[in-house]
């Protein structure tokens, strides 16, 4: 077996139910590569592009079985959405060469998967297959559903965005301002401070350096927070509870500065909250799943496919080469180390 | 000036910004009595016949210049929803012997009001004119807003109500009861519990004697919550976070645990909040004073009408008769003395 013959793939070693993940929760390994000779009906021998590499992908490592999404299983593949070109098919509809898009793309160099579970991406998009998991990926589509369909955002308001040169908050911020807000984001170093006023926002600070949150969020905006696009949760949420104007919403879209806490008891607790009641204040989850397919699917590609194509969306892309290196791109993502959105070039 | 020139006021003595209000924070005294020869253009002289007592008041104590509510201004009278009878008007749409709702109905015997402020109720209430602050009363009105609006209960669904037999909680189980939903009541003495079960809940417990808070909801309710009715906020709205189904609602009606702690710092932290992100849950404050007037008050007064004439909507009240014991009734809101819709009987 020649060394061409081999594929890697990133295996989940073990489980951490608390704490911060490390390299020890992964296992990179060699194994043979799939060929087309063993493709049943229906089947697609596909080999992996771009892997999306997010921060919903530590409940999975968590071994959490009442988890929202369901655990990896030790010494299986991890997976994520990914996009993909086809190398051989016994389906009708794809074809060899044919991009695809990948729900829950095995991390691996190479995968046998089911036609039914793939999209065709539409023909010629070999040279921008990368934006299918980027500019226009699952935590584009999650920024464009919570904004819409909760933020309800109208010109004039005032919008907070944390993780604001995170997947999610870079695309927020440059809706909400094509839409006629006030755009004011927070980041966690001076770098991704200047991106976030670059693309945009009319206020921007680093929540590592600025002081007692309330007060920072009061002076980059006096006239108070009528919509919260929330990725990190915790202090800076309840801090922004304080802030907030009647009517208020709250999208809440991750709590990222919750998911590596070492016991139930260590999770910051919400003491604001009384503020949902008296300024009668909305503070939603995002479900992003039902949306795919909807019109809400089409509105999105519209109106981000055109600020795109009129160049006046910017998406900063924190790109991995090889998979080898995928499980540090995760770790990145919990310390701060990556910047913009991640991405693993296969 | 005889004695029967002389009225009772509740007068606000003192702000209480935290901790437990007391009978010092009011004052009564005896005033003269305003007469009819004193009115102006479109001024009404009103004797007051039965005054709201409720939980939000609490806040109007504070003092505080920021609060959801204005607060009461010290050595002028104390207010809130009433209904009272028309001594003397000079306004054209109002005549003597019409009974009418007052949005702010100062606490006292007699009150001269503006016209425009009133709204008359139907002719041949005064038997009835206690219903107007109790069963169709604010406190109903807004548990079929919450319920309706935020709730948008299903039947087959869960719904988890919190101080079930107080003036809010009593109208939720039974509405949500009629409209088919498993009903959950939480209250705090046994016979409070067996009021919840006698007006239709499926089950009911006394918070304090069931143990483990998430244990009992998840005892009570093992398949989990759809909408939780929270009149309470703190430890127990935590536990109620930790046991929703996905898609779940959160009607943020009160919070009564929390208002009246001693400091910004004792307030009950929320750590189950990351819930709402993972069961893509909805925590909403409720606003009904946009509802007056809409349809939503033609549909409320429908349907809790028809179930009340057929006999099939009881309510509890709680009656305090007389000006000079009505700051007790207020104090008995927050220690678990009253029992019902708390009511002035003036």
């Amino acid at each position: 077996m020649s060394s061409s013959d081999l594929i890697t793939r990133v295996l989940a070693n073990k489980y951490s139910p608390n704490g911060a993940p490390s390299l020890d929760n992964f296992k990179v390994v060699s194994a043979p590569a799939p060929t087309k000779d063993s493709l049943k009906e229906n089947q697609v021998l596909v080999r992996n592009l771009y892997l999306s590499v997010d921060p919903y992908q530590r409940g999975r490592l968590s071994g959490a079985t009442n988890s929202f999404v369901p655990r990896y299983e030790l010494n299986e593949p991890i997976y994520n959405f990914g996009v993909a070109v086809v190398e051989a098919a016994t389906s009708t509809g794809i074809a060899e060469g044919d991009i695809v898009a990948v729900p829950n793309a095995s991390w691996e160099t190479k995968s046998v998967v089911n036609a039914g579970t793939l999209r065709k991406l539409p023909t010629g998009t070999m040279d921008n297959a990368r934006d299918f998991v980027t500019v226009f990926g699952m935590p584009s589509f999650t920024a464009f559903v919570g904004l819409t369909t909760i933020g309800k955002p109208k010109a004039g308001e005032t919008i907070l965005v944390s993780s604001a040169s995170g997947a999610v908050g870079q695309i927020v911020v440059q809706l909400a301002k094509a839409r006629g807000l006030r755009v004011v984001g927070v980041a966690g170093s001076d770098d991704k401070v200047e991106l976030v006023k670059s693309i945009g926002a009319d206020a921007a600070f680093n929540y590592k350096t600025c002081g007692t949150f309330t007060e920072a969020i009061k002076q980059a905006a006096p006239e108070g927070i009528d919509i919260y696009f929330d990725n990190v949760g915790g202090e800076f949420l309840d801090a922004t509870l304080a802030n907030i104007n009647t009517g208020a919403r709250i999208v809440s879209c991750g709590m990222i500065s919750q998911y590596n806490v070492k016991s139930a008891d260590e999770a910051y607790g919400l003491k604001n909250t009384f503020n949902i009641v008296t300024k009668t204040a909305t503070f939603q989850g995002i479900l992003v799943g039902k949306y795919y397919g909807s019109p809400t699917e089409d509105e999105f590609m519209a109106e981000v496919g055109k600020l795109y194509k009129e160049g006046k969306l910017r998406y900063r892309i924190d790109e991995t080469t090889g998979l080898e290196n995928a499980p540090q791109a995760v770790l990145n993502l919990f310390d701060g180390k990556s910047f913009g959105k991640s991405v693993v070039k296969v």
